[in-house]
């Protein structure tokens, strides 16, 4: 068989992760999980794929919100339209600072804008939408496909809990069925081993189909990670991975089990992939020494950082 | 091999159900579905196991409210904690009664009750309470186990979808963490594969554990069923079984499939079981006469209804 994790260098990280996956399966060893117990998690934007210069669901939305201002020439007077159309993304930055700091104006604007782009729409119109978005789109830095995005490694890790008889979950605040679309395609993930935010959802009797209200139901974010994992899983993950603050309950969360791996990806390498960046994963940083997460540097533990492209 | 569905009699029904199951698992034939997309979603109560003389998550309650109500006497002077210290369970039905007639006053105390009983409670706390239910609770009829208060019949259909590469999902009215306790013992269907309705949970930091908060988050039954079932799977069934009024929409979501078969179990059997009962299920026989669902007469189709004792 050939060597696991190929995109790995032979680090401290990488040895643990493969300790960790050979002390749970190990029938006759003390810390044994048997496998209906081996719930993995992980989060998307910036631990399964890249999130910069922004995540893949706002360069969706911006491209909707245009077409919307094409459509409606009213709405491009308005933000977030105004930004999509006119390409002034500084407004979008200004608005989750603003957030941060306990001003949420311009973050209801957004939340609103966000949830009409599907609103009214059955979940198959949607999901046919997201993927005409996916055949076409180009990165915005890297120039290829999202398909080409995707981490190599945590590919692998992925890949490799899944021989190991773990289930792997996606728990992200990206939203669940737009993620849907393409994680069988790009990780193997299938449709209901993801978890995310979720727009509100009617049934509709006339037309026998589900359609997208016009709110949010849940942003799958922070402490909320936690009780989305139990309403879909109802078990305690025994392996999570996230990159930032949202991800320090569901890491905690798991190392609840008597025997777990919280994975933390620190975004530190100056010259490759999506360069350096700490910008909202602080706290997870500081919780990451404080609560013994294993910190996965991506200067010093990835050889490679994307596919090898086909 | 031994013959599929043995405790079914050799009707039109059972012959329905397995050429269903021929035709969408035969590689060559136009009906083929790819496993990925063999969905097929249960109802609970009434279909996969007695719903008579009352639900079993009543019965749990009741025991948990005669308890609070010991812990706590003021609380037996109100309902529905005075109905189950009591023993008086006419106010029960008369609540639900003057539900559907529009009604919701009763209603409303029952489901604080509901929510009361578990509010507080970790998630792991309130599966130990309900698996200590489970052990020593004698079903109110049949005396036995609840374990030997299942439908055998639809136990058999289960393993077998299991066996042709179906997922198969519990969706109830029944709330789901309480499901969850026995249904991989009872059916062979895990936890994440358990949908139902839900009580709200929060996220506590300082014991790194989920807990239950002090309302429903929603009542799975109706048109929240098909709402839930693109929540959790995101993806529509190509089977769908049922016994109520609640699982129309459901049935109806799964014919929205190019090829699908819709079961309604049909309580008719004026000497096994638990007799004929068409209460609740009235828009359901209506909605399968004009649909097309395929009605499973206890009566006629049913062979054995529950398991050989062991």
């Amino acid at each position: 068989m050939s060597e696991p994790l190929p995109s790995w260098r032979d680090t401290a990280t990488r040895r643990a992760i493969l300790e960790f996956i050979a002390a749970v399966t190990d029938e006759h060893g003390a810390d044994f999980v048997p496998p209906a117990a081996r719930v993995a998690v992980f989060d998307n934007d910036g631990t399964l794929w890249t999130e910069k210069p922004m995540v893949v669901q706002l360069h969706y939305l911006l491209e909707q919100w245009k077409s919307a201002a094409t459509a409606d020439p009213s709405l491009a007077e308005r933000q977030p339209y105004r930004a999509a159309v006119s390409g002034d993304l500084a407004w979008l930055g200004e608005a989750v600072d603003r957030h941060y700091a306990g001003d949420d104006a311009d973050m209801g604007l957004l939340i609103q804008a966000v949830a009409a782009a599907s609103s009214g729409a059955s979940v198959e119109d949607y999901a046919e939408s997201v993927a005409a978005f996916f055949r076409d789109a180009k990165h915005l830095s890297l120039g290829g496909s999202y398909a080409e995005a995707v981490y190599q490694p945590m590919v692998e890790l992925v890949r490799l809990l899944d021989a190991n008889d773990f289930r792997t979950y996606i728990v992200s605040g990206g939203e669940r069925d737009f993620m849907r679309v393409v994680t069988e395609q790009y990780y193997g993930i299938p449709s209901q081993r993801v978890i995310g935010t979720a727009l509100g959802l009617t049934y509709d009797e006339a037309t026998n189909s589900v359609h997208y209200a016009a709110a949010l139901d849940f942003f799958d974010d922070g402490p909320v990670k936690p009780v989305r994992i139990w309403t879909r899983i109802g078990r305690r993950p025994i392996l999570a991975a996230g990159n930032s603050n949202g991800d320090v309950p569901m890491l905690r969360f798991a190392q609840g089990s008597p025997r777990s791996l919280a994975l933390l990806v620190h975004h530190d390498d100056p010259e490759r992939g999506d360069l350096p960046y700490d910008k909202g994963a602080e706290q997870a940083l500081e919780a990451a020494a404080a609560n013994g997460f294993t910190v996965i540097s991506v200067r010093d533990d990835w050889e490679r950082i994307f596919p090898v492209p086909s």
